[in-house]
């Protein structure tokens, strides 16, 4: 018996009839002793339904009245949940974010989670309540509602499990936890029972989107163990926990696969001190993410850079860069949108050597060109054509044996 | 200029397109250089959607919940209109009823304003701000969302109006104004310049639904003048306002028509002290709102009692009755569904007398019977078969010659 704080995601509660469901999942989990704090995003498509409403009214929408209207996905979430509750004889009672002082910044849509104040929340676990909390969002000192950006609602869990001292945080979603690679692109795919905070940061900033990753972050720092699991069946999911010396034994823990990425390559630029600066200080400033970077620097007087930004952001990048071809002198900027990147990631690969070369290796062999690289301590991406990328996944899953039980 | 409270109902912001109307409206009298405070009701069907939602999860939803749940309608409107503003360069700015500090009892469902802050409000008009402020909904000192029960946004502009000293308050709907009668049922019904809070109260409780009773009788009490005008067009409509001098000169302001009542009969009452009381407390006790009440006495030792109720209680009202026949020992309880209750309203009444033998006479002339009859100061009701009640409120409406302009 402890305090367990459940997180369940839009498509859990897509409906009455699914929340229904969760309320029968949580009544049971409140049967077995345990304190109880759920947290719930909102209905299936109504952000969307909500984003559509403000397009039609406004083209560019003040973040403050964006936070206002989205903030009612969740609040219409909790409502439902706790009558749900009431109705199968579960005592329970909902809050806004606001209610229970989750108090942010106020940067609006994405707004930093300052402090959770967790009386309320006590008071009601005393009195054996399960608490529903709106994911997503919080309040500023102003008493604003605030948002916490895509994906919020995993923060939401997270901060409110360290802030409670919760024994341990259950995220609910579609899919039965973390996959060696996604089980759409390579058939053999595994569910991964344990995997390491940074593993999974890895993992999620490659392309695996089963948590938001600032969510991943928080849980590591604070090591708050998080069980990812489906809403649809009783079986055990992966746990995110904190690397131990167990883990290392396998080399690579998943292959992920990105194709939201495009490549914008600068040719001809100026080999000299302070150019590279000029044009990612140029991207900065726009509020472009740029992920990977490769530069060659060769002898000759010109050299190419090319980078990869999301899609979304990538026409922009090639506007902001071509205003500044006349100050920096390079000779042009392209944009290729048909890459795919292919991560490798596992801690194992620390400790051993020859990974690299192993996956250029087999990705060679089956003639996969490589156009661009990029390493961290346990994750090797490559940009691939997009037309090669999920073959590229289905030969590194066999090549590191992800599919056979050994893998795990 | 002064300070101008609008209030727009569910009808006028049903979706975007009216949304941006509504916006242009608030945004021409802004023009003028008032301040402006709007209050807006849940999009259209919003309410209706969000009950539904609740019955499919619950038979018999938490009140706190079903407010929890609710209050969302008015604060996707509120950010909706804020952003609709601001596209047409309007500086605006929308809160909750929380946020503004409008503070009611815990009463959820049907809460009372106990008291409203003005201050965040007198800061945002400073700064020349239009305040957008969601109706109906409140919030207890414990911080619970709260709501004001069916209409409640009129309340709440009628209460910032009171609690900002306005100069004026601003009710928009669907219609043109408060008619002699429904239009729909006596062509020749005119729209009302000027009618007293009285006048409109009783109008309200026989069956014109334009604004709720409540609403009036606050801005009655602390003689805020209401001006109730439509959304989709420009014209004037109807002013509520103090009673004075001028307006004894009509006799009959309008005439009314209910058909959502339903009469119950109990017979065979044995004529003697208590019977009555016994009767009456007990739909009482059930929360049963109990409207006209006749009983005769005569010499016999048995009487009759006869009484209408909102058609969605009558049930409820029989079957409490039928549990107390044993004790108080009538004879039996009978419902008819098939009545309608038609009322002529108007403080000219006051100082005229013969309205009543004039009403009776008109109806008897054409053959509807009168079954049941009830008069205040300023109002005759009867009670007809269903089936005449359109066809007396034209006779009626002719009879006192609203029609003519005479009439107003």
């Amino acid at each position: 018996m402890g305090l367990v704080v459940q997180k369940y995601g839009g498509s859990s509660v897509a409906n009455p009839e699914r929340i229904k469901k969760v309320a029968d999942r949580v009544a049971s989990t409140r049967k077995k002793g345990h304190s109880l704090v759920v947290v719930v995003s909102a209905l299936g498509d109504t952000t969307d339904d909500l984003l559509e409403l403000s397009r039609q009214v406004s083209k560019n929408p003040s973040h403050r009245e964006l936070d206002m209207l989205m903030s009612t996905g969740e609040q219409i979430s909790v409502a439902l949940l706790a009558m749900a509750l009431h109705e199968i004889g579960c005592d329970a009672i909902s809050f806004t974010g606001g209610q229970v002082g989750i108090r942010t910044d106020s940067a609006y849509t994405r707004a930093r989670i300052l402090e959770i104040s967790t009386n309320r929340i006590r008071e009601e676990l005393e009195k054996k309540r399960v608490v529903i909390i709106a994911g997503f969002q919080g309040i500023s000192s102003q008493q604003e509602i605030t948002t916490l950006g895509r994906g919020g609602s995993d923060l939401t869990a997270v901060a409110l499990a360290k802030a409670l001292s919760a024994d341990s945080c259950e995220i609910y979603t579609d899919v039965e936890g973390i996959f060696t690679t996604d089980p759409r692109v390579a058939k053999g795919a595994r569910k991964i029972k344990k995997i390491s905070y940074e593993e999974m940061l890895e993992l999620a900033s490659s392309g695996a989107q089963v948590m938001q990753s600032r969510s991943i972050e928080v849980a590591g720092k604070f090591n708050i163990p998080i069980h990812v699991r489906s809403s649809f069946s009783d079986k055990e999911g992966t746990w995110i926990v904190k690397e131990d010396s167990s883990m290392e034994d396998v080399l690579i823990r998943g292959v992920s696969l990105n194709k939201n990425e495009a490549k914008v390559t600068v040719s001809g630029v100026p080999n000299r001190p302070g150019v590279a600066a000029g044009i990612f200080r140029a991207l900065a400033k726009t509020g472009i993410n740029v992920d990977m970077i490769i530069q060659n620097i060769g002898k000759s007087a010109d050299t190419d850079i090319s980078f990869t930004v999301p899609k979304g952001e990538s026409e922009n990048a090639v506007r902001s860069l071509g205003a500044l071809r006349g100050r920096l002198k390079f000779k042009e900027v392209s944009l290729d949108p048909n890459v795919a990147k292919v991560s490798v990631v596992g801690i194992g690969m620390r400790s051993h050597a020859g990974v690299a070369a192993a996956m250029f290796e087999a990705l060679g062999k089956k003639r996969i060109n490589i156009e661009m690289i990029s390493t961290s301590e346990i994750k090797i991406s490559c940009i691939v054509k997009k037309s090669d990328g999920e073959k590229a996944v289905r030969i590194l899953h066999d090549e590191f044996k992800l599919g056979k039980k050994e893998g795990r």
